[in-house]
This record gives structure tokens, sequence and C-alpha cells, in this order.
């Protein structure tokens, strides 16, 4: 151990933390920059390591789609066909320095969000958003979606590449997002100055690459619709930052939270890239007319790294805007839910100043022993999908992770320490 | 009369005020659209009636920048004879529905934002934001501030307009107040989620413009760090709100406040084109480096016309993130800001939901009787010009108007009523 305590050693994951600069540098090919998507028919999901029979309706939907979309298999028969024989290759995004929101689908051929670490040289993917409603990640797969996916492929993906590569060293995420807090984002349900900004930034450049103006006024209009564009960034965000935090190695900071429609898993500091995992709670929160409660999947998707860092549900305070459409109440109950995380964060975060919480900064550091001993659970704001394949998203909410995840990576972090004492 | 009471009357002005819905629809060179600017050297000006002799440094050194502009002088000694001999026509902006920010200095061709309101069809221009620092409306008038004028008049006025023209009518800008209102805009100081808002909406139309990339990606670029660009157009939407509500021609709800930077002047519901006029103050607030509060200009501009319809000032709550900026404190400070200001203004505008203040809406109705029995005046949030002509922005804070406008008003009410009765 080279820290005497965990509170020693937990600073010093905070140091990092803060230091971390990511910086959105390039949109490519998933196949092109993840080693495991280049070969044989291979997909990431979201989540802890779960097997085809175990997987929910939203993540299933979204790897027949993912099997539509590389060719692999001519109709969705097929595709299931091909899963259930064990035919693919499964791995979770967060094995593979990526993220992805609910079923965390990416196959080779996605192109993925570029997010290096200008401090630490560590680098985060994620793949696009594809907006709101009957969308790939909430599992719908057939018709638009695949219509979506070509053409993120091939228009938005190689333009947003190209706008890029005029930028010096990309963009600098931290500044963007500073200013986007101030103006009601929390960067998991609610992303739109984000993406305006993201917008703002890239406008200029995107009409400077080649090409015709029918593709870049199509890219320019979809940025412009798509008001959780920047949560991918977000995320790629996050997990470039947590896992800058990870690599002191020791600590009892949370380091990824993640579900996959089954279970709920956590990484911390001082317990390397083991998972501890319990079964995912079901979110509750607003539907969209015609859905209700009993269609919702239950918990899925990487997209609870931003509570890991301290965004998202902790810093609800700094999206009241956001508290209606997840139906966790008004300007207070955003108050009480960030007063009530910062009991469970060690520190806060000075690039992300929240000007509705009198300017303090966003939580950072999640400590399990905060959370086993006061059993306070982080609140994620979550979209929720329809709990069977082919539908698409019905609503969004709020959800905690099990407790016994924090419970059980408590005791096996107190067994390593006493080990190595 | 109409109206049997003051209330009833105010009732029916608030119900034009929540009836307006302004679009904008395009953007024009003044000289087109405003008869008074089509003849000879005329310009109008911000706030009450004012000769060249007692216009105050911003003010004379934006009519020398216009004096070049339009090619009537050479030198800005040349200007200053033509405006000192009297060769000026000068007229307020509120006089020929316009308005402006700082010295509202505007002529026959520099391009104005044209907006119209789809429910009264009545026309508000105002001229396009310059940005911040050395501008004309702050009062610098030479060298980047004249090639950027020329440009605005070349390339962002024909540009925005060819934009516009793709909508179908224009854009609603209710509709992205009231989104920009969550994003912690008060639409004075701080515009710019709705500027972020603004471009989005443009983009694609604006690559869909004719014309070289190099004149699109200079438009976009320019709007993409430009803040306030959104002030100007809350403005002419304010004004085109205001008089609406003034065509009512009864009640005691101001429909105009504006600076000339020797006067502050209202304007009511009952007493039609009437000014009421007393000394303005001068703001109190932030200077950036190098100035202080000796150089400040005394209060100036028509933007005064945003704490009218009840944002801005009144809408402080919306925008904590301004308020460190102006030198307003916290966000504790906003919401006593706000709260004083619901007791002047009697409804409130549920088009304008403030997520910081639980969703109550915006101020609406600044009735002149509250003010003189409550002694309570409008807070307005105000840029700081330098008070010698040829620097501009040095500053920005906030400032109340002078209670004799008030008093005088409602002297002139109750005169009105009786001789009437």
């Amino acid at each position: 151990m080279t820290y005497a305590t965990l509170n020693d050693a937990n600073q010093a994951v905070i140091a990092e933390l803060r230091k971390a600069r990511p910086r959105l540098v390039d949109v490519k090919p998933a196949g092109s920059c993840i080693p495991f998507l280049a070969e044989g028919m291979s997909l990431l999901h979201a989540g802890p390591p779960i097997a085809w029979e175990d997987m929910t309706g939203p993540m299933k939907g979204a790897v027949l789609g993912a099997c539509l979309f590389e060719g692999w298999a001519g109709t969705a028969k097929e595709a299931e066909t091909l899963a259930s024989g064990g035919k693919i290759r499964f791995a979770p995004c967060h094995d593979n320095s990526a993220v992805g929101p609910m079923g965390g689908i990416t196959s080779a051929h996605m192109p993925v969000l570029v997010v290096k670490n200008a401090e630490h040289g560590n680098v985060a993917y994620c793949n696009l958003n594809e907006g709101i409603g009957k969308v790939m990640r909430f599992g719908a797969f057939e018709g638009e979606v695949q219509t979506r996916l070509a053409w993120m492929r091939d228009v938005l993906g190689p333009v947003m590449s190209e706008a890029l590569s005029h930028l010096e060293d990309g963009l600098d995420l931290t500044a963007m997002m500073a200013q986007a807090v101030t103006m009601g984002d929390e960067f998991h349900q609610r992303n739109i100055a984000a993406s305006a900004l993201l917008l703002r930034a890239l406008a200029a450049e995107i009409v400077g690459c080649g090409g015709d103006d029918a593709k870049r006024r199509e890219v320019l209009a979809f940025l412009g619709r798509t008001d959780q564009f920047f949560l991918n960034i977000a995320m790629a965000y996050c997990k470039c930052v947590m896992d800058a935090g990870a690599k002191v190695g020791e600590g009892s900071i949370v380091t990824a939270m993640t579900r996959n429609g089954k279970d709920f898993g956590i990484r911390v500091s001082g317990l390397g890239d083991r998972w501890f995992t319990a079964p995912v709670n079901t979110p509750v929160g607003l539907f969209f007319t015609g859905y209700s409660q009993d269609d919702a999947n239950p918990d899925i998707g990487d997209s609870a790294i931003t509570e890991t860092l301290g965004i998202g549900g902790a810093a609800m305070i700094a999206a009241p805007g956001v508290t209606r459409f997840l139906g966790a109440g008004g300007f207070n109950d955003a108050l009480e839910i960030s007063e009530e995380m910062r009991e469970i964060y060690i520190e806060t975060n000075s690039s992300f100043q929240i000007p509705t919480w009198d300017f303090q900064g966003a939580c950072l550091g999640l400590d399990i022993r905060r959370v086993v001993e006061t059993g306070i659970t982080p609140v994620i704001n979550t979209g929720i999908a329809h709990r069977k394949p082919g539908i698409g998203q019905v609503g969004a909410g709020t959800v905690r992770p099990p407790l016994a995840c924090f419970e059980q990576a408590l005791e096996a972090l107190a067994a390593a320490r006493s080990r190595s004492a």
C-alpha cells in the first residue's frame, strides 16, 4: 500500500479526478479503435458481464439491431439464432475503455466519440446519441433505427471527425460542461445546454468541411434537434476521468457504476477491475402517453458513470428544469436530493460550480464507506426502456443501486487491506 | 373610458400581453422598414427625446460612428461638426417601433431584426448585437467597430435574412425564450442559452444559404461566440409585446422604460405616447480590469424594455449565473430581488416558467400604483459604458429608475381619469 490510510488514498484519487482534462478529439468507427470489436462477430454491452440468455428486452433488441446493421444477419430471426447459438462474442463496454447508454450495444462499424485525457493520456469511447423514441439503445432495431444508424456511420461520424480535425486539439469538455452546468444541465437526463454549446462550437467547422451542402445541413439539423446528444459525450468524459482516478489503485472511491438490466455492478478504486454486483431495481418516473410503470424495463445502461463522477442525479439542483420530466418534484425536491447526495460524496468539484447551489461545486468522490454507513445510495437519473425488444424509450425517472454492491465491496476492501497489512 | 376601474383596464392590458406571439421573421436594412431613417441624415437614439448637446459620451460616440458608417463624414471631427451644427435629425427608437441597446444609435444602412407579432400584427425592430468590448452601442466608433458594422451590413444581415426566409413563418420567440429561461437566461445581461438556441435553430438554414462557404462560416463563428446576440432579439420581442398592450389605451401598466444617459423615461398604458422623465441614476456593479465606478456613464439604453415586460432584473432568480457578473451576490440575493419585484408587477407570465423559482412564471405587468405605494422601483440589469466617447463597455451592474417618473405618471393618470369621469 502506498497510502497509510483509506482517507489518504481517497485524496490521491480525488487529486487525479481533479487533474483530468478530457478533450473530444475525434469520431471514429468503433472497430478502428477498440481492438475487441475488430475481430469476428463481437459486441460491447452495458453493465457488468452478462450472457445473451440473461439479457432483458432492450439489450436483446439492440443486439438484433447490431447484427442487422453489421450485415451478420438478414432478419431479426436470423440474428436471434446467431445470438442464442453462441456465435457472438460479448464483452462489457467498461472492459474496453468504453461506455454505452441503455443497452450499450456497440459494434465495429458504429462511430464512437474519442475522448482523450490531456493530463493522463487515457482515452474513453462512447457511441453517438441517436435522439429519443424509437432508437436502438432502448431496444428498437428495425426500419428508421437502421436508416439512422447507417446515416450516422456514413454522414454524421465522418463530418464530425473532419470538423474536429480543424481544431487545434479538439474541444475542452471541462470548459464546455462548466458553462452548461450554469445553464441547467445535470448531464444525464438534461443535456440541452451542452448540446447547444457543442453545436455552437462546431457549426462553423462543419460548414468548413468538404462534401455537399445537403449532408452538412443534415448534420446541423440533427445536432440542432437532439437535446440529449451531449449525454454520450458526458459519459465518455466521466469514464475518462474515472479511469484516471482508478489508476491510483487504492481507496474506497467508486470508479464505475453500471447496470445490464439484470445486475447492478460497481468498481472501487482500491479493488481494480473486480465487479461487485447485485440485482438491479426498476426506475420509477413519468411515462410517455400510452405507457406505464408496468412497461418499465429494470435498470440498464452505463450512463450511471455520470453519477459515479458526481453529476447526473447528484447534481439535480443544477437542473431544476429536469425534475418535473423525471417526476422528481420541484425546486426544493431537487435541492433535497443534492443535499442528501452530498453526504456520500467526500468532496466537491470546483470545475462544475452550480449557481442554484449558491455556486457550490458538484459532488465528487463517491465513498463506499459513506454509502454503507449512512445507508444512502446514489440517486440515478435515467431513461426508461420498454421491457420488450423493438419498442424503445417509454419514459424517464430515477432509480437507486442496490446497497448490497457497496456492502460486498466494503467487505472485500477490508479483506484486501488486512491481507496486505 | 372602456373600463370601469384601473384594475379592469390593467387586466385588459395583461390579456393582450399574454396573447402576443412575436416571431423573428427577417433582418433588413433599417432604412427599408423605418420611414424616419429613409430621408436625409437621420438617426434613432435610445431613451426619451434628447438633443446632441445633452447626449453623454457613449451616445455621442455612436453618433460619430454612424456618420462615418453612412459616409456622411470622413472623420470624427467632420461628424462632430455635422452633429453640433444641427444637420442630423434625431428621434427616439421608441417613436419608430424600434429599440436599441445603450446609445441605441441606428442608421439607414444598419441591419435590423424584424419581429412581427402574429397575434396583433404589429412589428418591432432592433439593430444587431455587435458582441462585447469595443462596440458602437457603448460609444466606440473607429477601426474594428467600422469594420464589424460593414460586415454586419454586407454579410451577417443578408445571410440571416436568407436563412429566416427558409422557415415557414420565422422563429417562434416565445417558445425559444420559454426554453432559455429554464437554462439560466434573464434576457438582459445573460442571453447565452437563447443565443445558442437561436444558432441551433438557424445553423442548418445558414448552410442552406447560397454564397461562399467563408461567409457562412464567418456568420456561424460570430453567432457562436456572441453570448449576448439574443439580447437585441429579446428587446424587439419585449417592444413588440408591450406595444400590443399599449393599444388598450387605459390602465396603469408601464409600457416602456428607457434611458438616454440624461433622463429616464417611462410610458404608461393609459397615457399614450407621453414620456414621464426624471434624471437617470448611474449603475453600480463590477468593472473590467483597468476601469472603476468613476468611469461609469449614467444609465443609458432602451434595453430596460426587458424589465418593462418583467424579465431582466425582475427575473434575476432565473439567472443565478449572472448575479456574480453583475456584482449582485449569490443565489439567495437573486431570489430576494425577484421576490421584491413580485410586489410591483401585478401578474406572472406563464410563458416563462422559472424552474429556480419553483416554476413560478416571470413577473408581468409593472403597475405604477404599486411602485409609488411601495416605493420599490424596478431593478434593471445593465451593461455599463465608459462615460467618454470612443471607449466602449467597461462593466455590468444594476440600476434603478428614479421614483419621480412613476409619481408624475400617477398624477397625470389621476388627472386624466378625473377629466373623463
